[in-house]
This record gives structure tokens, C-alpha cells and sequence, in this order.
């Protein structure tokens, strides 16, 4: 049984949380107990090391990784319970090296880059692709070109901006620009890794071979994952496709493709069974990193959603935030709202009666609350105040009123 | 050999990072290759659960955990030949559910409380502590008190409010105010885990674990960690003699403790030979997050860093900085300011030539520089610019002149 122990006097005490002191010394109380038979195992494998069969990679340099991957699958009872849903899980993408799962394609990218002898890499975006081809440029050493649309807010750079990338604002059409950063690429050398270049997406499929690790070597019955220029998705699908053949797995999971209402070119094309989406004309939405109007990837992921009998459908601002909040207050989990359409979608799905299985979902939660402070508005924020002489008065009167989560 | 292949006429074409589209179609490219002999086995463990034996928990309930721990050790090539270091490691403890080594402790503690029987938790902080506490208490479900000193800027509580805890600013002294916390818990059973709880501490000795089994059963000859109250380096150096004493290591690394001039009670009493230090009095530095001027685990510290061989210093805040900004631009790595303190130290031991090996140092980089963005000067980004017409002649001249890390 374990004790309390002052490491000044050597006294030992019980368990007690409410006096961590030792009442002669005033010093800390550390927790002191017998040794049980311990054993240990030497690891350290990186994410891409673990999946390298399924990579097209020859060999992993250490030097260029910043230790992406190996995320956590974290089982929400809490809100499944809640919401009466199935079992769920969240894939936490927001615990990578620059907070989002653009490292695992980024990391892929970079490894490619340096093994086919390039000097120079590049980027288009504004935000999480920006910040991640930004760090690994610099663990790399490369020089890296985040190239910008115009009237990009500076605050919004400067995660990216510390690892000292060349930024350049280029005024004119955005969409253009993606195209012309790879003719620029090829004149001066430059490897732009932009949000569908085929190395970034094979790096999202280690996301998918974890998920079946974690799972105990079984595939989910439902994956929801947000769509933008829509490579982590077909990475993602890619991934399952890869286990079926290789026998691993009998059937794909239902992919759920989530976009909010605001830029939904793929979720309006899915509906009305077309085969190609209509670039989205008034884009409106909270979800600044999710909002392409013209996804260069659209196009296969309505072929690899139809092929493989997966849904994608969109969401309104109001339901995602009330699902990044369900997130927050019922799991700790605080992701971006352009994570939390995953949730938002799931509620949906669950009261349309549209699950067409009662098997596990899992949510795939792509950047972290942290980068999207500015949508809360800190002056409402409910601060309670006292003195310290009136704090126990204060706390009785708290615990009886009961805070939301009562 | 891998190829490209398009999704949709399947002609496969050489890789080509700069047309990753297919000619025909226009659709991206996506790569394909053969099949080699694939393997995979399940694995779903917590840090907690590998390291079970050594900690002070029958079990491990996983509806309690968000993932922590499993962080990366990245070494850092390039700042070695640049700095002319010895084989130096990062431990990115950034890399946690939320982006500090605080998940760590407060993982445990929740553990505990759940374990015996708290339905309410707290804790004394206004930074990475309350903002991990607060998801962990949602997390479990439990009531949960976050207890602040007067005039905290609202801005800063943002990302613990998320998580719908009750916050109380309290008007008085905050150093009295940590104490008086564990008086109204026993009063009301609430479980405050603060800065040097022993459960908290038991959970930063999984750190120093993951260190030894990702060296490859190895310690390091050096560990640099900053200095607060103290509770994290307890922990870690807690991890090492429970190695030492189990036989799996001979001697404990050299622990260095890093605190910032401006608040630096426990190097000014280890340069001056004292056993217990003073209360610090002027407190002046960029890292508020370490710079308790009354450490309650000062004591402890000063005594298991004289047994062990260690060393606490202090170094200034443009020595920090200096730091943060090499991390992040010679190794992608973008730490808190806080965090940076542990490469500021190891400078400046090389410098004089006071490390008394040249084996391996790790620096444990405490969390995110996300949550300190504040202390960059936006306006002074170098932001080039440009038209879409011009880009190539720009990006001709910006290759010509270089970044800052040509």
C-alpha cells in the first residue's frame, strides 16, 4: 500500500489530498511505495518507420522528422452516452508536432523531397499547411516558400513566420495561384507540396493504418473526416483500400466527407449525384480552413465516396460550434471548428436514422482550439470573484448553484 | 518503382513532383506502387499503462485519459553542428492532448481522484496548469475549480473556459491562496492537485521512462528542464532513481534545473551554497509560466539536486529568446519561451565549459509557443510581395538573396 513520505525527515504518512506537507518540515509529500516486478522495452519508432511497407519511401531519415504521428484514439463515452450514439472515438490529429494532421503528410513530402535531392520547397495556404510545411522546411534545412493570397490577417502568420520561411503575398486570383506555385516550382526547382500533391496524401494514410492498429486490428464501421481541397480524405480512403487488398480487412469503412454549409461544392455535387462538383460560389463560414470553393482533389473523392458507398453532407456554422463545445465541455477534447464538423455530422447522421450501422465511428479531429482563439468572445466569459478570507463561503454557494457541466 | 496514376483513366506516368495532375483528365495524381510483404500488430497502449508498475495506481481507467504522454525524442542534428554541442535531444512535450507537460501530472491525479471516490477537483493556476486541469476534469465528468489571482487578463483563460469550469479570481495574496486552496478542499472534499501535488509529481516521472526506453535503455548524461515550483523536476529525477534502484541504470544523469534570471530563487540559493532558499522579491521576466518567486518544492529540489550531482542556474530573457528562435529555425520546433530556458542553459554551459561530459543532453520543451504568440511583434514580419504575373521573377530574386538561413 502506497504512503506519503517528507524525502527531509523521512516520515511516512497516509493518503491524504488535502495536506501534501509534511506537518514538521512543511515540505512537499512525494508518494512512496514497494517495488512490484517492473519491465521495460526499448522504443522509439517513428509512425512512418511502423507503416514504411505501405509508404513510397526506400528509408526513413530520423534527421527530417519531428516525431509526427502516434496520435491518440480516445473513446468518448461521456458524449455517446449523452447523445445515445454509438460507440465513438476521436482520432486527436491536434497532438502532432505543429497541431495538426498536415505533419503527416508534410513529413512524407519532406522525406521525398530531400531523398530526390531537392534545395528548396514550397507551400500555398495560409494557415495549419502553412505553419507545418514551415517547420519541417527548417528541421530540413531547406529554404521554404509559403506563398500567401492577398490581405492574409499578419497575426495569422506568425506561427508559421518563426521558423523564418520566405512568405510572399501574391495579389490575384487564389485558385490560380495553386497552379501557377508548380510551373514556378519547375523553373526554379522548388517542390510545392500543396494540399493534394501524392506524397502529402499517402502520408494520411498512416493516420488510417493507426486507427486499425488501435482498434486492435479492426477497421471502424464509420470514419467522419472534414473536406477541403479533400487530400486527407483520399488519403484516409486509400489507407482501408490498402488493408482490403492486402487482406487485412473484408470491407471499406463508410467514409463520411464533412463540409460546413457555407463551402460545400462536393456535399452539393454528392446529393444531386453528380459525377463532378460546380466550383461553390459564395463562400460563408466560420471554417476559414475548410472553406476551398474549388477542391482539386473533388473529383476523386465523389468517385472513391461512390465507389466505396460513403455519404458527404454539410453542416451549419451553429451545429458545429455547438459540437466543438460537446467536445469541450463533455470530453476535454478543444479542437478547431474545422475539426468539430466531425461531431456535427455524427448528431446529424444519428438523428436522420442515416447510420446504416451501429458499429464504431470514428471522428477524425484534424488542428487544434488553440489556433482559432478569436471566435470566442473572452468578455462573456463567466468569472466568479471573492476574497480570500470569503473563498470557502464562495466555493459552498458554487458547489450548490453547480456549474453547467452539474 | 513507383509511378503517378490517375484515379480515373488509370494511365500511369513517371513522378513528377512539379505536374502532379493528370494530362488527360486533370485530376491530381496519386501514387502507386507494388505490393511488398506487409505486417502489422495491434497497439493501443497509454503511457500510463507502460508504465503501470511505477506508478501509484491499481489501474488504469481509459474513459479518464486523453492520450497523454507517447512524446516524441527528437534529436537535433542541426543545432549540434551549428552550436558545435554534443548528440543533443529534444523531448516535445508540446506533443500532449493540451500542448503541455501538464497532462502528465494532472492525467494521474485524475486517476487518483476518481479512484477515491472526489466528485470535485481544482486547481490554483492561471496557465498550462488550469487549461489542463479543466480538460481532464471535463473529461471525467467531475465539478472543477480553477482558482486565479486578481486581475488575470481574460484572454489567457480562453482555452481552460472552453472546457466549462468554475473560475474563481480570487483578491488577496496568491502565494497564501495555494495554501488556503487545500484548506476549503478538506472542507468541501475537493481534490485540489496543484503545482507539487504528489500524484501530480508521480505522473512527470513517465517522461524521464520514455526518455530511457527511447534511447534504447540508455539515460542521457544530461537532462535540462526549467524550474517552477519544482514539481516536474522532482518527478523526473524521481523516474531516474526508481531506474537506479531497480538496476536498469548506474547513475542518474546530471539534471540540470533552468529558471530566468527574473525569477530565480532556487539558482541564486544553489550558486550560494544554501540549503533552503529565499523567497524571490523582484520578479521580472518574459516567462511567466516559471516564475514562482516562492517555489514550494524549492527545498526538495535543492536537495535531490546537491545528492545527485546536478546543477540549477539561471539564464536572461534574451538568452531565452535567442533559443526559442533557434529551435524553431533550425529545427521546426516551436516551443513556449518557458520551454526554451533548457537550450539558453546548455549555451551557456558550453560556453563555459562547465558540462562535465560530452555525452547526450536532452532539453524537455514544456509546452506549446502557440500559447505565448503574444510576444511577437506582428508588425515586423518580413512579408514579401508580389503579383501573380511577376511571381516568377520575385521568387528568381528572393532565391538570389536568400532567407536568413541560407
Amino acid at each position: 500500500m502506497e504512503k506519503l513520505e517528507c524525502l527531509f525527515c523521512r516520515k511516512k504518512f497516509d493518503i491524504n489530498v488535502f495536506s501534501p506537507f509534511c506537518p514538521s518540515c512543511q515540505e512537499p509529500l512525494l508518494v512512496s511505495y514497494d517495488a512490484k516486478k517492473r519491465t521495460f522495452s526499448p522504443e522509439n519508432r517513428l509512425a512512418l518507420e511502423k507503416f514504411l511497407d505501405f509508404l513510397p519511401l526506400a528509408s526513413i531519415n530520423k534527421n527530417l522528422s519531428l516525431g509526427e504521428g502516434n496520435t491518440p484514439l480516445v473513446e468518448l463515452t461521456r458524449l455517446k452516452e449523452k447523445l445515445g450514439l454509438s460507440p465513438v472515438f476521436a482520432k486527436m490529429e491536434m497532438v502532432n508536432p505543429t497541431h495538426s494532421f498536415k505533419d503527416r503528410g508534410t513529413s512524407v513530402a519532406v522525406q521525398k523531397a530531400v531523398a530526390m535531392g531537392f534545395k528548396r520547397i514550397g507551400t500555398v495556404s495560409t494557415g495549419n499547411m502553412a505553419i507545418s510545411t514551415a517547420a519541417y522546411g527548417a528541421r530540413a534545412g531547406l529554404q521554404t516558400f509559403v506563398l500567401l493570397k492577398e490581405k492574409t490577417p499578419r497575426e495569422n502568420l506568425l506561427a508559421a513566420a518563426v521558423h523564418n520561411p520566405i512568405i510572399v503575398e501574391v495579389k490575384g486570383d487564389y485558385g490560380e495561384l495553386f497552379y501557377q506555385s508548380l510551373r514556378s516550382g519547375k523553373k526554379f526547382n522548388i517542390y510545392f507540396m500543396n494540399s493534394v500533391d501524392p506524397f502529402r496524401i499517402e502520408g494520411y494514410k498512416v493516420t488510417g493504418f493507426e486507427i486499425f492498429t488501435q482498434l486492435g486490428m479492426v477497421a471502424p464501421q464509420t470514419i467522419l473526416v472534414p473536406v477541403s481541397a479533400a487530400g486527407h480524405l483520399i488519403g484516409l480512403i486509400r489507407a482501408f483500400l490498402d488493408l482490403r487488398k492486402e487482406g487485412f480487412i473484408q470491407e471499406i469503412p463508410v467514409f463520411v466527407g464533412v463540409q460546413p454549409n457555407g463551402c460545400s461544392p462536393l456535399a452539393l455535387a454528392f446529393s444531386s449525384g453528380k459525377k463532378r462538383f460546380e466550383k461553390f460560389s459564395k463562400v460563408q463560414t466560420i471554417c476559414h480552413s475548410i472553406s476551398n470553393p474549388n477542391p482539386p482533389g473533388g473529383n476523386i473523392v465523389l468517385k472513391l465516396i461512390r465507389e466505396n458507398k460513403g455519404i458527404i453532407l454539410a453542416v451549419s456554422d451553429e451545429e458545429i460550434l455547438e459540437a466543438q463545445k460537446l467536445l469541450a465541455e463533455y470530453e476535454g477534447i478543444f479542437c478547431q471548428p474545422e475539426s468539430a464538423v466531425t461531431l456535427a455530422a455524427l448528431i446529424k447522421l444519428k438523428k436522420n436514422d442515416e447510420l446504416r450501422n451501429k458499429g464504431k465511428a470514428v471522428l477524425v479531429l484534424t488542428g487544434s482550439g488553440l489556433k482559432r482563439l478569436e471566435i470566442f468572445d473572452y468578455e462573456k466569459m463567466v468569472i466568479q470573484e471573492s476574497s480570500l478570507s470569503q473563498l470557502e463561503e464562495r466555493i459552498a454557494s458554487l458547489i450548490e448553484k453547480g456549474s453547467c457541466l452539474d
